[in-house]
């Protein structure tokens, strides 16, 4: 074993240990903490979050780092080694550019912008958000502009933070593409409307009975509850510890059942990726999913390709039914399966469906853009939002907290963070694809077998980590990089036949 | 303000955030992490622990301490300032005297022999756990001898850690006259133990209504669900996080109602201290409540010198009646009194009831000094407590789980720990002689006004957290320091008269 690896292993495990009580803190504020704990809380976040900076932003990390490259000391090390130089590097690398006093009062600004956003969107006031925002944008720029490298754009640098190695050019092609083809289809389906009802969606539910079947569906589709808990938060979210402890939480509408129910097969997805790690490299800096994108196409290959398929709910359809047999035992399978497929244009991405989602994010993706390019002031946002609607969507916000107030992510500083959700569903759908060429994927959902699923994407991703990026899980799985096509293959064919196009 | 002062905050943020992690991170464990999480989790945490020592054991902090305690720079230090610095110096004196490398090797001998003694006390194997028990007490004796002051006892260095100034001559008091006076009320309730029956409390109790009703009782009391929650957990706890986040725990049996009442009622005598106190000293080194001892007084006076009352359920009990018509429908409230105060000696400690429950204490308490005197081995540690036992309460355990292994506190070197309970109902008894004396108690809790108790506790106890030490609150509240007669005439009346002695 390298001698300097081995010096490197205490400030990982220092590093690891802060980020394990910043997340259990986290989970905690979300799911449990009382109302009026937040303010205390925060001053003790606030330094575990300093110390936390610190324990890999220091010289001496730095000098390993910096000798653990060098390709004598590289020979020496094994792939997850190398792997975690190479992550821990480019975080340093990116970290360092940074002045420790402008990191911090970054820090400070993006917790007031949260609170500023939360006002003003349940104000309907982005006046009163705007010049928060216009300072976030400013620091953002500022880093993205320390950080940019040789023929790197600004929003390159963003982008590269949540999907190493997709770029604007990767995405306006990724986007571009999507357009051309999904656009008319989205048009067609507007027109179309009556074919799909899902009115019985929105009777009442009991929120108890609706635990009961999201627990049900979490253990079906594979989730290891000796290795992790559910629990209720105002948004749906999973946070790992480790590999033997992820956890994930669903939020319950009394009058709406599929909300909850495909939350949790999204989350569920996000978590067996994360329970599905190698316990060589749980709690090390490559010990969670490889990107944001990566985990995203877990979650939709879940929540979409697996989930809202005829087959998914062919062995248990009969049970959602016993769980509610007054609301549902006269619905088919088949007018389920439709209802929880409906496509419509709409207002909020959180709550869109699987064809018009893209195009939400193509939105913020274009705004993003502009922003960095210096073509878009904060001020001129809103009015670009609700034009951009109505030109991708056909439709225009009635607010702007049903229009650009309505995502969270700039509040922190979230830029590019956006199109891994799109990119997630794309790689989702070229996972599906490619799966379904070794492995007879519907015969096996029909006959309630997850497990070969599970085990192939544990095999051949999960386990992984961080070990290997996006494109090499992809070329290495499927013998080619992320194509885009898949994905509008896979809606096209999909819509087409729902909408009978 | 002090500038030394000044500089020496920085020093008690890093040390409360450290605390707040460790705390929350303990708190999830005990309530929600998976079965599987501990073993990584333990890593965390171990560091989490070893950087916590270092916020406080370090060279700048001592040189700091030094400096604010001499006389020119105590004038500068308010009533809370001089009281952290006396509470710093005093944690600092004590464990500057421990070698770091034996405290890590402590903090690591302890966490295994929890491991064994759960094992143990499974088992009924006191063999498997008498080395390590032996290991421990070692220990604990070596950093006694590190830490032993002029003229003062191994086990005195023990009891001060828990109940600053009561040493082995003031117990040795306080355990003889309860002895004295209570022994006798044990033998003669032993021969009245058909006048009180209990059986009712034994029916089935839903878990669902259970936690309703303790929720209610929880509200009842004054816990304030804005700075606080509840959970389960294995063992009823409190957990403080700040003034403003305190947690307490139940465990709830289906077949006995009275174990899940009292466990509301008393953990939420805990967190009435925690939430009560002053906003400017929370999340300093005398943010919590004072002592052990004062901490359980307050428990114990919600718990049993009110929540054991007639005057407590006078204008509640209907309400429990309609929890559970059924089981209590035809259950009077004089006879629901009778069965909550049901005394009878028996083996468990934390199932006794109000009046054997010092006998149980007081048989540690004697064990201890034995051990710490040299007069008692590892080895003979079972069989010297069946024999008090049987003296004390005329019972002889059937096993050593139920014997001498059923308390955890000996696997975490918590010597000393236990003649605080018995202390703090005496303490409690004392507080509720003195309330009497200022204001018509048993009138308030008839009239369902449970408000002026807690307002004047507030006010005299809880608001000061650790800036007085026990018999400081005591002294300047009523007049006078502590004083084991009001619990013993408090027994004595009300025992008498239920078992009419």
């Amino acid at each position: 074993m390298s001698e300097l690896f081995e010096k490197l292993t205490p400030h990982l495990k220092r590093s690891y240990a802060f980020q394990a009580a910043l997340n259990i803190i986290t989970w905690d504020n979300n799911t449990l903490a009382p109302r009026e704990a937040i303010d205390n809380t925060a001053k003790a976040i606030e330094v575990l979050a300093g110390e936390a900076y610190g324990t890999i932003i220091n010289d001496q990390v730095k000098g390993l780092l910096a000798s653990l490259g060098t390709p004598g000391e590289q020979e020496r090390l094994n792939t997850n080694e190398k792997a975690i130089v190479k992550n821990l590097s480019k975080t340093f690398r990116k970290l360092e550019k940074i002045p420790a006093d402008e990191f911090q009062a970054y820090r400070a600004l993006k917790a007031r912008a949260y609170t500023v956003w939360e006002q003003a969107k349940s104000n309907n006031d982005y006046g009163s958000y705007a010049p928060v925002l216009g300072e976030i944008i400013a620091y953002q720029k500022r880093f993205c502009g320390y950080q940019q490298g040789e023929g790197q754009s600004l929003y390159d640098v963003c982008l590269d933070d949540y999907e190493e190695g997709f770029t604007v050019e990767i995405l306006d092609d990724f986007f571009g593409k999507l357009r051309t083809a999904l656009g008319p289809l989205v048009q067609k389906i507007r027109e179309k409307q009556e074919l799909v009802s899902d009115a019985f969606l929105s009777q009442t539910y009991p929120v108890e009975t609706q635990k009961e079947l999201c627990r049900f569906l979490a253990e079906y589709i594979g989730f290891d509850f000796n290795r992790g808990v559910m629990a209720q938060s105002e948004h749906p979210f999973t946070m790992e510890i480790h590999n033997r402890d992820v956890r994930i939480t669903n939020h319950f509408y009394e009058n709406r059942l599929d909300f909850a129910i495909f939350s949790v097969i999204h989350e569920g997805g996000h978590a067996l990726y994360e329970q599905g790690i190698d316990d060589a490299i749980t709690m090390t800096p490559i010990g969670g999913g490889t990107s944001m994108g990566m985990h995203e196409s877990q979650s939709r290959f879940y929540e979409n390709n697996l989930g809202r398929s005829r087959a998914f709910w062919k062995p248990i359809y009969h049970k959602v039914q016993e769980y509610f047999p007054a609301q549902l035992g006269r619905v088919s399978l088949e007018e389920f399966y439709r209802a929880v497929n409906k496509a419509e244009p709409s207002l909020i991405r959180t709550e869109a469906d699987e064809l018009t989602y893209p195009f939400h994010v193509m939105i913020r993706y274009e705004i993003e853009k502009l922003i960095f390019q210096g073509e878009a002031s904060v001020e001129e946002l809103p009015a670009l939002w609700n034009k951009k609607y109505q030109e991708y969507l056909g439709v225009t916000p009635d607010s702007d907290t049903n229009g650009i107030l309505q995502d969270m992510h700039w509040s922190g500083g979230d830029f590019g963070y956006f199109p891994s959700y799109a990119l997630g569903s794309a790689i989702g759908a070229q996972i599906f694809h490619h799966i379904k060429g070794v492995m007879p994927v519907e015969e096996y959902l029909k006959a309630g077998n997850l497990a070969p699923v599970r085990e192939y994407l544990r095999e051949h991703i999960h386990k992984y980590g961080g070990a290997k990026n996006t494109q090499e899980l992809l070329t290495d799985m499927t013998g080619e990089g992320f194509h885009p096509e898949y994905y509008i293959a896979y809606l096209t064919e999909k819509y087409t036949e729902l909408y009978q196009l």
